[in-house]
């Protein structure tokens, strides 16, 4: 089963991380966290990597309904929204499918708040595209 | 199949978490990220839950090679370890299985990584689960 929603734009990893975040408080995301991953593996392993960054996104309604029907839900918390770039123009936007969490865990309570996380990020998705679609 | 490697310890919250901190550093886990679930939860909804912890703990060697192994790698790091309380004196400590990821991803080249990961958490809980043993 694919793991992923994800969108491939055609413009550069700082535009594109602005428009996600833009996208994702849209649609009631609070950002948690954010982990630097070229920054953090070239401070620790003097490697190079094209820009990513993780974004931990969160809509506490949905997280507080989660743990209510998963008490280890918190381990599938926030859902993360990868940015990463393919080249200079080119970038990934993808965030981990919600179905995913139904699948692992096993609980179709957690189903309803799995399909709303989808439609928003899915809608998250979506507005990225289409903002940087040629006209 | 069980997402989860859990111990529960009779120690409070404040003890547990920070004897999972002293053992993650141990195995070489940094601590990329927290979220204060209680708190968190708290701040935007108006509602009370036990105390919870969520440490995105990542072993940069390790994020490396599953990033060179799978570029959505990202979606499923870092690993999530959840400390939470049952009662005053009880905590639940818990990882992601890392096998999960080799399971949704369905990317076989992560089995390296996910066994050492793994072999890495257990052994965090292990220490964690043997500093609160009765003696």
């Amino acid at each position: 089963m694919p793991y992923a929603l994800t969108t491939t734009v055609r413009r550069s990893f700082a535009d594109t991380l602005a428009a996600t975040r833009d996208s994702l408080a849209e649609q009631g995301f609070g950002v948690l966290t954010e982990i630097d991953m070229q920054a953090t593996l070239k401070a620790k392993l003097d490697v190079e990597i094209l820009p990513q960054v993780i974004l931990g996104a969160c809509r506490p309604p949905l997280a507080y309904a989660a743990l209510q029907s998963e008490p280890s839900a918190g381990l599938l918390l926030p859902c993360n929204v990868v940015i990463r770039s393919l080249d200079e123009a080119t970038t990934v936007v993808e965030t981990l499918d919600p179905q995913v969490i139904v699948s692992v865990t096993q609980n179709d309570a957690l189903s309803p708040v799995a399909d709303e996380v989808s439609r928003r990020l899915t809608a998250v998705l979506d507005t990225v595209t289409n903002a940087f679609a040629d006209r």
